[in-house]
């Protein structure tokens, strides 16, 4: 990655810029405004001065010079939706408000920022080349095969935390950096997020609003930058900003309406933001989309466009002449870290013989029981604890637990920013629900968290709620995610044992689990592990071999216990991890049968047989045939038995598909 | 169904209903207030009298009970979610307000009523039964298999349009209906949705709101249920009802405050609603979860529980004597039909021969061309079609088309309001952002609807705007949806048959376009179907058979004439109808290679390479093995044919492998 070439320190030079038609120094360092000298503590006072402004207004032609120079090299990227925000973000970076040590970028306490419109990644390239952190070489690099310089930002840059690109995104990925500030490592940096007018239509950001102000995130900064045009033509509002302004106030957030070009009204914001108290802040900042190239501001038609050599050109001649020495000083955050947490012991999981548990609560004690092994872990569930059993976690450890309300989209978008800044998120609701979220599932994947799923409540076993309630596609959904690990647990210890699998492995883990009481399956004792699976029964005779899990599992096992009285003996197969299957594993395990029966509570496609026939397709005899019983009618309500039978995947329906294939 | 055994008409009687302590009749029939005399016209004036409240007072009594009957007997059930609102229901259904030709639900000029918080379904039957719709004995089946009367409603049940049970998703659904009252039926029904408190959490109902308002949808009245109360505890905001009423209002919605169980308070609500101009109205009523059972009123721990025997015989005492004969009357509605559309012969697609043609543009000329002959059709798409190329249709038939801005879900649920509604929806935005509403989509499933979306800027041949751009699971994910058709055309005159498939098709079918400008394959003449393929390249000396889709079939297209060259050649298919798949027909195409390659511009869980396995399970010659081609890494930016190399499923990783398979 080219930001290995990147220098480690900015070069120390005094502020100068060119600015209009002469050259002429600003100020040195010495002589920079208080707020400007990388304070030990955060500066929150003092009158905006000329000099800082004159400074900015220098870098600020220095980075649409760079927005211009890298998209235009590119031929392709979003120069105007770049450069409508230069004047905020300049300010924001260089003018003392953004505490950030470059050299540290994992520094606990350095301010957060976002760039949830993440088309306008030419700009975010742009300020951190004027801060001489990318070279002029890599950055004309951008958008090209290898460069960490992508069309929407990625953690290939070093500096960004979350992917974004996907719009309405960042301000949850921000809730979750801001709480992790204000309630689980209790430091003093700031997260800020820089919107799109556009974007503000994506009902997540509402969400995401409601539960910063919900939690008093007055440590969270919003920016939207309302350039008035979308896409394809006007926004719902134009630039109609007091729209923005009675809803984000509506929504219990502070808000700040300024000209975004105008350097008074910026840094005034900027330093009314640091004053928050209990609210978030957000500043509505009327702008215009292509500020800076004449031909192009304001104009429909040229987002997502390079701009013409001519218009470009004249641009930066307008800009006179250019200083591309100088280079923009961020401001040191202080030097804090949270307190470490130590790891301790947990006791191993125990439940009373022949008591029937559903999986969804061995989740819930599971999660208690770990997290002294686990400290980093932090509890949300969107308003369904009680039915997740997410509740026992958030009753033991109230202080790692948030409520996150019915708003699945921000959930996942919050677990992503706490996940970014070192926790361990157990994100869950039913099943069905995750649905909500899945393109901030994908997003997570391209951010590279570590975030934990559950899904309660899967497939038709769940009896009388019916299909808006059962989760029929989320195996096909996260087995979607590249990596994704699956574990569908089939009993309490299985249960047990696959929270602690998830939480010991760095990456997206998705756990499914019942609705129903079960029956105990396996000792307390056993193991279980990533690609693995475990066979329950077996013996040289058999011909089939069912493969389950979860619910479907116990409905193979007691197939098999109805088969056997019938002189029939089956093999039968916990495929307890779906994703990754240990395909050599598997085939040897199915060794001797002639045919597999897959059944699975959950659509057939992307499912369980799917992932079965996928796996054995490289290493399984070509005379094994493979069948899969699944969910393919709408369910209806009714008893689970009932609705098993209806979808042709309960015990009678296997035991009728094994005697078919014998 | 039971509803086939419900009464065609309600028994005409006297208004009569046993009251307190003692038995009175309130007013006969001829004796009603104006309001509740089935009005030809809309009445708009009268205050409420004192008569018309007893009446609706005491039906709401028998409402109450028949939620309690409902419930007790089903054993499961939301009896408290009911109750908060059956004071709210009960009055807008039999106080004159609602008006509906219950013999007639298909009547186009039919108010229509969503119950957004789909989980107090016992209110919505109790309701029905009051009305004479639903026998003591069917109500008493509610829950039960075969039962149209289900756990959360279904279409199942033939007054429900729509299921709900997914929170948040009703008022979009609204969206459509309005949108289609006042802009394309231009009929004076009206929309009414019930929302719960909790759900006003989710982000898809402030999308809805803003819609709504953005398209004066005057003819849309929410109610908001606010009892305080969710499932696990309270609310963000209990009965802060102003909260509700300030973001409403700057939603650009009419927010109206009332006590929910006060019925003067109620009927003026109602009135004052039918009064709306250019805005939607919103109903804001604090309520009491669990009203009219003084045991559980107003507390925690009663959500989604059926009530203790001696709580509901309580309440039940409470009511006094019950005169179970009495029916509550529905107001009729004016018999209205839209004007009839007439269908128009149109042209067939032409291209310039040699022409380059991306997919979605012709996605784009398809709509208009064939609007036409399905007049049905309305456009809708999220901000971006411009890229999509809905535009083309857009600018034909402006009438026909709504921007829905970046807001997907309600985009998703508005489309299912229509769809209801008798339109035919198609859905426009990238793949990658379908997903933002893979809930909905789930839900448009159970609703039955006939919608048609296309993701365009599918997988990673887009090119340098990166993975957050890239659809790479909307085919997994449109396969988990039941019975949904698939369409991947790979060429512009087989994007044209495709639209037209999905125009002629009832039911939900996806379309997959490509960004880049790709060359013609086919004939304008060639024929294509639902289920159908095409060999393209095929001889006897094959071994080994490609099968691509879109992009990934010109690869395979390229690999053939690079292998023939080399002295090989290979079967090659386009399977552009992903599902359904004809298995017989694709195993016989097959017939002599000895290997399939599978290749995909998508993640391979769930995609084109698992439907052809599983397609094959049954019919293939076991010795035929299938080998995938997919996006196994995270992609990055970078030119197209670049990323199809790295990610092993361009032209030269397709000769590669097929190599290795001889």
């Amino acid at each position: 990655m080219s930001s290995e070439k990147t220098q480690s320190e900015p070069p120390s030079k005094s502020g100068v810029a060119r600015l209009g038609r002469g050259t002429f120094t600003l100020f040195t360092l010495t002589s920079l405004p208080a707020r400007l000298k990388f304070p030990k503590k955060r500066q929150r006072k003092g009158l905006v001065e000329r000099g800082a402004i004159a400074y900015i207004e220098g870098l600020a032609k220095l980075v649409r010079y760079y927005i211009l120079l890298a998209t235009s090299k590119a031929g392709s990227g979003h120069p105007t939706s770049s450069l409508s925000a230069a004047d905020l973000i300049t300010t924001l970076m260089f003018g003392g408000f953004f505490l950030y040590d470059p050299a540290r970028p994992a520094l606990a306490n350095n301010d957060r920022f976002i760039l949830s419109k993440g088309h306008a990644s030419p700009l975010l390239y742009a300020l951190w080349t004027v801060a001489g952190r990318i070279t002029e070489e890599e950055l004309l690099r951008y958008r090209t095969f290898g460069s960490p310089l992508e069309g929407h930002p990625t953690p290939h840059f070093k500096y960004v935390d979350a992917a974004t690109g996907s719009l309405g995104q960042g301000l949850s990925v921000g809730v979750g950096m801001a709480l992790n500030a204000k309630y689980l490592d209790r430091l003093p940096y700031r997260t800020y997020v820089l919107l799109g007018d556009s974007e503000m239509a994506e009902g997540s950001n509402w969400e995401a609003m409601e539960i910063a102000a919900y939690y008093k995130l007055d440590n969270l900064i919003g920016i939207i930058d309302v350039n008035r045009l979308g896409q394809r033509g006007e926004t719902m509002y134009g630039w109609d900003v007091e729209v923005y302004e009675r809803r984000a106030a509506a929504f219990g957030w502070q808000p700040i309406v300024i000209d975004g070009h105008d350097y008074d009204q910026i840094f005034a914001a900027f330093k009314q933001a640091l004053d928050a108290k209990e609210k978030p802040v957000i500043i509505v900042a009327r702008t215009i989309k292509g500020k800076g190239v004449p031909a192009v501001e304001n104009k429909n038609g040229w987002h997502g466009k390079v701009l013409k050599k001519e218009d470009v050109d004249e641009a930066i001649k307008g800009f006179g002449p250019l200083d591309k020495s100088v280079r923009g000083q961020i401001a040191q955050p202080q030097d804090l870290e949270p307190p470490r947490r130590t790891r301790a012991d947990v006791p191993q999981p125990a439940y009373a013989a022949g008591e029937a548990v559903a999986t969804r609560k061995a989740y819930g004690n599971a999660l208690k029981r770990i997290y002294p092994a686990f400290p980093e872990i932090v509890g949300l569930d969107g308003e369904v604890s009680n039915s997740t059993y997410a509740e026992i976690f958030a009753e033991a450890f109230p202080d790692r637990y948030f409520e996150m309300f019915i708003a699945e989209q921000n959930m996942v978008g919050t677990a992503l920013g706490l996940s970014t800044r070192g926790k361990m998120p157990f994100v869950s609701t039913f099943a069905a629900f995750l649905t909500r979220a899945f393109d901030q599932i994908r997003m997570c994947r391209y951010s590279n968290a570590s975030i934990k799923f559950t899904g309660s409540h899967a497939g038709v076993s769940i009896g009388e709620d019916g299909p808006s309630q059962m989760g029929l596609e989320d195996i096909a959904m996260f087995r979607n995610v590249l990596d994704c690990v699956i574990l569908y647990p089939a009993d309490a210890y299985a249960t047990e044992r696959c929270v602690e699998l998830a939480a010991a492995h760095r990456g997206i883990v998705y756990i499914r689990t019942n609705r129903g009481a079960t029956p105990i399956v396996y000792d307390p004792s056993e193991a279980f592990e990533i690609g693995g699976l475990k066979v329950l029964k077996q013996s040289s005779s058999d011909r089939v071999c069912v493969i389950g899990a979860g619910m479907t599992l116990l409905e193979g096992l007691a197939a098999y216990d109805a088969l056997k009285k019938e002189g029939i003996t089956i093999r039968v197969i916990d495929l307890y991890c779906v994703k990754p299957i240990d395909a050599g594993r598997l085939a040897e395990a199915l060794s001797g049968v002639g045919a597999v029966v897959t059944v699975e509570d959950h659509h057939p496609e992307g499912g369980l047989g799917e992932a079965v026939r996928s796996a054995l397709a490289d290493v399984a005899p070509a005379t094994l045939s493979v069948h899969s019983l699944a969910v393919r009618k709408i369910p209806r309500s009714g008893r689970p038995a009932e609705l098993l039978d209806y979808e042709e995947i309960s015990r009678d329906a296997i035991a009728k598909k094994v005697k078919e294939l014998l």
